[in-house]
């Protein structure tokens, strides 16, 4: 019944990439806390890098300078 | 005050049905709590089916199944 | 499939209260979206009135003053 | 370490107006709490003015009301 | 710089299962994704049983029916 | 009418210093994007260093290496 959101920057993840996050994290849950797959969600949202910030800087600027 | 978020996959929900869920949500919130309608936010995110995943698969690969 | 979250001050809802939002949000969805029940989930969020704030500010002082 | 998530319709923020967000509240944290900014994270969701409502009815027609 | 939010509901997790689930996550994010561990943020939220429902109903009725 | 959530881990944060960040936030939306204070929404989740982790590692492991 476990709920997981993963928000990430929209840089080019592919649907294999986000399947392979999705049942990568299915199956830790069901390793770890015996949590049933079948009712486990998962949701993922990709986030433009002009609306992510770290260190009070957005990311579009940070990719600018290599970082 | 409360505050409503909602995540459904984008799969075609209306202006009009999104209206029903926003008018529903505060209206059960009002019966049930008391909660003045004024101050009640719903937000509805719709996500990519390929970003969606439950039983550890995601939702375009499900719905190629008739899942 | 879909996933709400209900975000409301920690103000004394009753499990009877809380079961009835619960039930009536996943009917909404039912009715409206035509969404199953079997797979919606629906996690309530109670908050400290410390942590609350609307008009920028927290909701202990509100009440204090009758809002 | 805190982890910010700011919601607002989209309705035209700009690059420029989304960084002053992220500088701003990554200094706040900083000011209030002593926040190390080098692990702040704040993340801006623009919302649909169709999935955004307040007072039971979407921020669409509350616009066209001129509200 | 990934955010990983993770619900589960509030039965008994030990702190010891919870390293394993940040670990796991922030490994999973850097073998799909390349992302940077050390930027990598996960946030497990323990929910009452009371708070979180299923199929229309709390978990809380639904594991007295040994579900 | 935004909706922010600020997520820290609950390390003693004071009701004074909750109200400091609910009003800063609330006074930077008004004054980058014009945001109405009446309707800007903005709870904040203290959460245990058990359940906060970054860099693989949960913060209560990280406070006792003086992290």
């Amino acid at each position: 019944m476990p709920y997981v959101n993963i928000k990430i920057t929209n840089e080019g993840a592919t649907a294999e990439q986000k399947q392979e996050l999705i049942a990568g994290v299915t199956n830790l849950l069901k390793d770890v806390l015996g949590k049933n797959p079948a009712t486990t969600v998962v949701v993922i949202d990709e986030v433009s890098t002009d609306n992510w910030g770290i260190a009070g800087e957005n990311v579009t600027s940070r990719r600018k300078k290599g970082l």
